[in-house]
């Protein structure tokens, strides 16, 4: 596929390129909490730097006793949040029959790591045209995460950037072990952009900024970044959320890594 | 919750009581295949006393190029099978959107490793008083697993049986690592159910009766094990499904385990 | 070599053949702390019908901070222990420059979990005519683990019984996970006995008979179990060590196990 | 130990400072061959700015039929590459009995992965003043690396270099999964130096430029690579080795990163 696209396929997502030259950075929240947290975060963020928004509307977590989100109205708050920003936006679906709602607000479609392997729901995004955000299973090797691509690209959409987020190994000092040798091989495998989200990759605020800066140097076209104005009292990932001034420190420092690869930010 | 079920919940099955004293095999092919093919081999693993027949009519498989099972077509079979044998039916449910076909046939819906973690389907299936046999995720821990039962329970549908089926570990000589380990653990942190499936456990067919002897001797309450007629030309899985008579000899040293664990067949 | 060797190598320790028709059960203390502690628990596991006495002199810990051993003056407690009871004695080598000593007393050199791979100590217990009792390496896959069994081997010495006692995996509920899997590879794969260590295999007391009844109907040789007879107080994995009526009672589960399978114990 | 040596150990290996404003690369093959190619190699890498030569005499593999090192002559042939080419010599001792022999020649004395639990070697190599560059064993958490650091330190050497060189995880498209999460916790966690080694880590000759980039993002002190002049007759790891114009260029991809980082090379 390289051979056939030798530069890399572009994805716009709204009116980002992703995949190209320039190194794009999502960033929001975890969960949508409130109109006041998301567009107060997205503000920061795009005065940052970062091109698009991220934030789940719906979370699925694994204890059925922990917030869920909000739903429909997280989405309504997500699509003020554009209006506010002009941000695209990025958000997860993760249930078939709520393609339509998602899609009303979503930009890119981000398939969570929990359903890398939810065969229906890869099918149906591949039926759209709309931009995918592809997470990589935290159990999946490579080689399935590349067969769920294909299964989106062969109903049609290959509209698809794919995200490193760690795996799941022994080690228990970090949240998972985010796994860099990923980013080369699949650029190397396929012609999609990669992207990287250190977030979930380390699940420590503090990593965050190491391992961003590290993706950048191993080749991503990316960073998915987890913002909270206030992180001790979010709903959700507290603890792997940067502070807003941690991100603007954090932004600057990928930057100047971008810079010395030849790539823009 | 073992304190207020001292004996362990009974959940039944069509007219089989899984969680008792008696061990409860449930056996059948992998993949749908045929009317002539699943009738067989239904009343192939009746005859050596499994008392449910397995079999999958949607096949959510890694690569979006294999066969991926009759559907509609092959729930019409097990349908026919069930009226050919009396055998209730376990099988698959994959897609919210097909409850209602597959709860036409199923006696128990199986929920399947890599959707352990869908939440929308543990919700649908939660919604529903028919039985559920929850697989364990090939990464979930075994917390990650009560959550998933906890979560269906939390819809009003307390019929679980759980299924450890192996873990991905870095052992490459076996498709999964048994967690035989889970099997007292499952049984004394629930009230529920737990049977062992050795098929994907292992991954090889000469593995499996030494694996479903294990199980039983850790104090499973049942087995689920693949069965082909002629595994060498199965579309699906053919390396560790039992042929007939290996599954007959399998059934014989179970059922001796079983006796002196003061359990029947 | 199974060809070769058509039931299987017997491996002579003291007067006990280990891989014949007997189960046979090695127990004993995770440490030697005193000559009262080792010979009141040499005498109950003999009395229960274990038939070779384990216990470490020297004690290889993660942190170097915790109890490590009392070295020779443990080694003479064994020996008295061996001379009290007339149970074979089973102990770690650790280092080759212990050879001699650890030799004076040792019916069987114990190479263990962490050092798998220590080619040294494997070529000095390979250059050597005794019993080696071979741990696989926690993480160690069973090819790595049959290569080690080759170094000995290839050494002379071929008078080898391998151990499965669990690998590290993503699941932290149980110290490791045992891969009963490996029990019927190893036995088809060598001619050597294999036996099954489920005392660290779970790192939970409560476990252990479980898992100990589950090795001996996936076909392993024997078992090896700690036991102390004051667990709370132990040096050195107490939270494993079976109190001596849980063991009296694990041998009379097991026995039965192995009944029906045809071997005594 | 942050806060009593607030700039971090500098640990120096003959006349080189590992730990401070200098990023350092140790470079060589993986096995001493022959002293035309370790001479030869020793000269390449010196011009492109290695600062330390690498190199195995003891080769500790897993198969005992596959090479297994010069041994003695392997150390006389490091000795001569040191005067050809002044550049100090990092080389494994697998065993406590050749402490002196390595010893005459090693510079830093590496421990290996696969004896990081070998409390013998710690021990020893603990009583002396060299360096230690101790590698993480492959199935070690960041918690027992630490435990093994201060094994040596507690005997009196603490000048030792940490090294992550990969972890042992379920994915199978690179040989060990190079854990960059680790360099930030271990740097935050001890005062000591850390550096990488992306070879073993990916076990991919086009895998090293892109982690060996992303490890000095992620701030790590140094870089050990593999190179050897004729990857493809290499006796021991040619899959991972750079052939030296692959070094030339990886290098001067490094130095760029470690610029805008504030460091040197």
């Amino acid at each position: 596929m390289r051979d056939a696209v030798p530069g890399g396929t572009i994805v716009r997502v709204r009116d980002v390129d992703v995949g190209g030259k320039r190194i794009i950075v999502i960033a929001g929240p975890c969960a949508v909490e409130s109109e006041e947290q998301v567009i107060s975060t997205a503000r920061v963020v795009k005065a940052a730097g970062a091109l698009l928004l991220r934030g789940g509307a719906y979370k699925p977590r694994s204890s059925p006793y922990t917030f869920q989100g909000l739903k429909e109205d997280g989405l309504a708050i997500l699509g003020k949040a554009r209006d506010a920003t002009g941000l695209g936006i990025v958000t997860e679906l993760m249930d078939a029959r709520h393609l339509e709602a998602v899609g009303e607000y979503a930009d890119a479609f981000q398939i969570g790591s929990r359903n890398m392997q939810n065969f229906t729901l890869l099918d149906e995004v591949g039926g759209t045209d709309r931009p995918v955000l592809l997470k990589r299973g935290m159990m999946a090797t490579i080689k399935e995460f590349l067969f769920a691509a294909e299964r989106v690209a062969a109903r049609g959409n290959s509209r698809i950037i794919l995200c490193e987020r760690g795996i799941r190994t022994f080690e228990t000092a970090t949240r998972n072990t985010l796994d860099l040798n990923a980013v080369p091989i699949l650029k190397h495998e396929t012609h999609l952009p990669v992207i990287v989200d250190p977030s979930h990759g380390t699940g420590k605020r503090w990593l965050v900024p190491h391992l961003a800066r590290a993706a950048v140097a191993a080749g991503a076209d990316g960073l998915i970044i987890e913002v909270h104005p206030n992180p001790d009292e979010a709903l959700c990932d507290g603890d792997q959320s940067l502070r807003p001034d941690d991100f603007i420190q954090m932004m600057r420092e990928v930057k100047a890594i971008a810079g010395v690869l030849g790539r823009t930010m």
